[in-house]
């Protein structure tokens, strides 16, 4: 047992000292509590001052119990990426003025945690949850969603039907990124995909490599597509040989700042002149992106936009709204010096 | 009320559905549950097989109540600071091998928040808090430690009896950096410090700045502290400002990554050359302060290894320690093209 049993008991208020303080009984303060039926004006006032008196809170634990936690969980796929505090951010907007606040579990890129995350958030009696990018399947998703109001970040499930979904439109930001270089006169344009742990490719993923190749097809171009499968320990030498291939793309769209930022700086190492050798469009439009160091062209996903959205999305949910809501948010390019 | 709460309860199995499956009563299942005294092996086992084939798990919100909650309460200052995930990365490597799990709260850099986020991880009896950098100042600590088992990383208060520290010997690493500049040659040696929300300097600035006074007045130098006082978006433009100082220094050591990187970044775009113009020793080794686009020497905490001993220690005081721990640990320079 730790030493914080008994230091606890002595020193917080309960429910049992409150009903001493007032002379009355534990039931008719927890009456008072729940805002009962037949509680008299004299008794609600007498325990109301008991409380006031010694600064007691019910415990969120006990609220937990009966459905009333103030806690909305958030359950980050793994801490690094720096798209994450952006939506962070995002979601503690939304959730300031509110009586909610948010605790954050992170999932280190591995399902057997996300899982664990996710009941130990329901066993906290959590009012709701909101999943950024997790790796679980879509049905693993829908049933945890049978239990506990759930809206997920960055994960395309646009027909979902137990959950709320909000993303960036990363069909679009593609395309948008694509689009950019071939209006600059390149012919030859890659796309630089990501692999998930278990070689999965991430659905935002697979919606950015999709609408990039819709726009090299709409423009008569064949679309090559190089999949980055290292994990980020190996990551560093696998973009030096993609730099090094023989038959490099002249241009490439990024599906990540994560890999972009890293690759503008080995291409510098490498003697390669950015854009001259290779022109380079990224993803996420992170802050490191617009420093002077990279000055990297980058599609801005709003991920605080995306954050505020999706803590709306839920707030509805936990007021009563039950047909699933998708939402897309409208990506846009910002241009700098490396295309 | 939420949609939730219908759904919840017709699926979940509770302690009520063991007992009817089990054909025992619900007081009977309790026992069984809390291991209690005179519980026969016959129904020990008849409980525990209808606890099995349900998939019963007792709820942790009332585990909390019992004070046997397996969550560890993790706050942050705020999200975006590079050197936060190693840390998160050491409380997970430690906690994973046991029961206890993480749940994170985001501070905001805002006193009030910090405050709202001890008392709702306390509420959800949560069993013990790391505190990250928090702002709040040391008596808010002692109090909240009195009811809660406590740990801070990266806040200096090594004589504190009701809580733990885990520190990087951050007088030590300012000494470090100082030291590698004396020894590159260099007399006019500044410090850039930063001040917190509130004007404050947070205790491991201080310490830094003192242990870099140190070595110069050591060395026979005078000690030249320049304070950043603008928020986050004004930081850029203090720093522009001071390069172009007339009586800027030659070399500087920089409290923070946070800082020194968009130094660096900036120090090249007004054409100075780096370490020609301006050596520069910065703090953290974040990763970007080894991509080639910074190059920039770096003093390494050990974030991972200060997570990892944080929740060491957390582990041991639930185990019964009672008096307090301060663990520093030692520091070391990461030399790079800056100095």
């Amino acid at each position: 047992m730790s030493p914080r049993d008994t230091t606890e008991e002595s020193r917080r208020a309960t429910i049992r000292t409150v009903a001493e303080d007032a002379g009355v009984s534990v039931a008719a303060v927890s009456k008072v509590l729940r805002d009962a039926y037949g509680v008299s004006d004299a008794l609600r006032a007498r325990v109301n001052a008991s409380i006031a008196k010694l600064g007691y809170r019910p415990s969120k634990a006990a609220q937990g119990l009966r459905g009333r936690s103030t806690t909305v969980g958030v359950l980050l796929v793994e801490i690094a990426n720096p798209f994450l505090p952006a939506v962070i951010d995002g979601i503690q907007d939304t959730l300031a003025p509110s009586h909610f606040r948010a605790m954050i579990g992170v999932g280190r890129a591995q399902t057997h945690l996300e899982t664990e995350l996710i009941e130990s958030m329901i066993d906290h009696g959590m009012a709701g949850v909101i999943l950024v990018a997790p790796l679980l399947p879509r049905e693993v998703v829908a049933r945890y969603a049978q239990k506990i109001p759930t809206v997920l970040i960055a994960y395309h499930a646009p027909d979902a039907a137990p959950f709320d979904t909000v993303n960036s439109d990363d069909r679009r930001g593609g395309a948008l990124a694509a689009q950019a270089l071939i209006d600059r006169g390149h012919r030859d344009i890659g796309f630089l995909a990501h692999h998930g742990a278990g070689g999965r490719k991430p659905s935002v993923v697979r919606e950015r490599e999709a609408g990039y190749a819709e726009a090299l097809t709409r423009a008569g171009l064949a679309p090559r597509v190089f999949d980055l499968t290292a994990p980020p320990e190996g990551r560093p030498a696998e973009l030096v040989a993609f730099l090094a291939r023989p038959d490099r793309p002249r241009a490439v769209v990024c599906w990540s700042d994560l890999d972009g930022l890293p690759l503008r700086a080995l291409a510098a190492q490498a003697g390669l002149r950015v854009p001259g050798d290779l022109a380079l469009v990224a993803y996420d439009n992170s802050p490191m992106a617009a420093s002077p160091a990279f000055d990297l062209a980058s599609i801005d996903q709003h991920g605080r936009e995306l954050g505020r959205q999706a803590a709306d999305v839920l707030l509805a949910r936990l007021g009563g709204r039950s047909e699933a809501r998708h939402l897309l948010v409208e990506p846009h390019l910002v241009v700098r010096s490396s295309i």
